[in-house]
């Protein structure tokens, strides 16, 4: 079907609007999505309000996408129709250069977010190439899998990375992505310590499997955990007191930014120096990624804790987004 | 043999004087060691003129230091009288700590710097704990071994743990550990490129293996490079443009930064996510590390292009290395 309904934005900072658009002819290699939910993510306020500078009016937002697949491109490898489905921050990508030829195509330079270079999943379909198009298992409930196609591997990926069920992790912020680093570094067998500027969230935090909580808005309480972490994920975008948190690591520590910080941070060289640690980011994750962290979501019972709207109410969801209100994550559920 | 002599520094930018210091007792789990050749490391300026602030004067200097094992205390292990040895940056740790029974001693937080809690090997004579007193393979000339010890660890340390011969890898800075690190990693079998500021060590950065030769005072030569490196060492301890060197890492790239760089660098947190890149550091390296190391430096034929001063003119090895002037590294050879 190439004309879909969707709730496009129009300019910067304005409501969204329910429109038809045409998709034209499915491409060869493209999978179509019947929307069913689809996660509202921080990413996606940024890109409404053009805060990056790459947004392209009118634009559909949405890109952690459950749904059936409707149709299948006649060289899209893998995929069947009625298949249940995930796309997330990326519907595409080159597919030739050595990143997506290594499994590493979330890092192709050529990778095409879902936002951006695509119409995402606030309508009634999406659309994405074949390798993006990630099957849900049965096992996880696809109501609430959304939020972990973009924000879940996004946290995913550096425990994935870097973390062992006897590492030590910390996670900087409980909000969307926060909750889920807690709920995957707990699942993962982890020691956990959540830090959070809201003292509201201590017996939340707790509750997504933090064995430790420490105010941010205390720096004291930060240096009593001095040397005490294997890993920290920082999920905020705001500046920190980035001193005091690389003392948290211990030797071969590592501090792991996913939060896009908009202005350099000031990393204190000595430091990294004497306990032989590192400070890192990354982006989202592989398809192959993503696939691995759907299944071990599935195996260990990780959902994000969600909201639900019906995506009629998408002005409603953004307002809630904007005024810090969600928790922890909001699902909007297709209802064209 | 508890009174030894000894280039002693009596105070902050204080010319050195030759003394007689009485060890004391030698310790039960101590090596002694008759010195040789003893190499002047940039920190050994830094520690004689208190840069920072951790000098006890009179102090003793020089940790780059080859000689004979003249005395084994009686708890002593895997060293005997008469081998010859080397002693680097460290001269002991606790040896029951996590890092220490990791095999991390030189991360162990009550490592002892040779320099900072022992005498160092500006003297007739220097002891260490037996853990970190080093044999020296057979292939290897005694004579330039002794950089090694600390420039050259502090340079391979990142290499083994982080680079491939298929990989991509910069030096940043092409003086004492620099030089040392443009062959190592031409022995590693890597693709090399050197970054100075020193137009006229272009020609000599090649000779140490390097295959490219980029000028950090042309930021569009720097930015040419990007997206070329995999692992970029940092050997200079001044401010740089960061932001452009970061842009040479490739994805999954690595700047790892062992100049004691005062201040706080500015990273900018966005390019490390896009290329799910790391900025690390770290201090010198184990004793297996650099055990490791010169059974590699022998087997390659990796040594550091040297001067040789006798000890006695000491203060004139030191105006040299305060003036730029060493080419590049000065080794003081013994002569009580």
């Amino acid at each position: 079907m190439s004309v879909i309904e969707a709730w496009v934005a129009p300019g910067a900072r304005q409501g969204l609007e329910r429109r038809q658009v045409d998709l034209g002819p499915i491409g060869d290699e493209e999978v179509e999505v019947e929307v069913e939910h689809c996660g509202l993510c921080h990413s996606d306020l940024s890109m409404l309000n053009d805060d990056w500078g790459m947004t392209r009016y009118p634009a559909v937002l949405g890109h952690e996408v459950i749904g059936r697949v409707a149709a299948v491109g006649p060289a899209a490898k893998g995929i069947r129709a009625g298949q249940r489905v995930g796309v997330g921050w990326n519907a595409g990508s080159c597919m030739h250069c050595r990143q997506c030829k290594s499994g590493d195509q979330h890092l192709c330079a050529e990778a095409q977010p879902t936002i951006v270079d695509h119409h995402g999943g606030f309508a009634s379909r999406v659309r994405a190439h074949w390798a993006w198009v990630v099957p849900i298992p049965d096992g996880l409930p696809a109501a609430d899998a959304g939020p972990l196609l973009c924000g879940g591997i996004t946290v995913f990926n550096p425990l994935a990375r870097y973390a062992r069920p006897t590492s030590r992790v910390g996670v900087v912020g409980i909000g969307g992505l926060g909750h889920m680093g807690l709920k995957f570094a707990a699942a993962y067998g982890c020691e956990v310590t959540a830090f959070t500027s809201s003292e509201r969230k201590f017996e939340e935090a707790r509750g997504f499997g933090a064995h430790h909580v420490v105010s941010t808005r205390d720096p004291n309480a930060i240096r009593r955990r001095g040397g005490s972490l294997d890993l920290l994920i920082v999920t905020t975008n705001v500046q920190l007191d980035w001193a005091a948190l690389i003392e948290t690591l211990g030797p071969n520590g590592r501090m792991h930014v996913v939060g896009a910080v908009p202005e350099p941070i000031p990393v204190p060289v000595l430091a990294l120096i004497w306990r032989q640690a590192s400070v890192s980011g990354s982006p989202t994750g592989s398809p192959v990624a993503i696939e691995t962290m759907l299944d071990f979501a599935a195996r260990h019972g990780v959902s994000p804790t969600t909201e639900h709207l019906p995506m009629s109410r998408i002005n409603e969801a953004f307002e809630r987004l904007r005024a810090g209100e969600a928790r922890y994550r909001i699902v909007l559920d297709a209802d064209f």
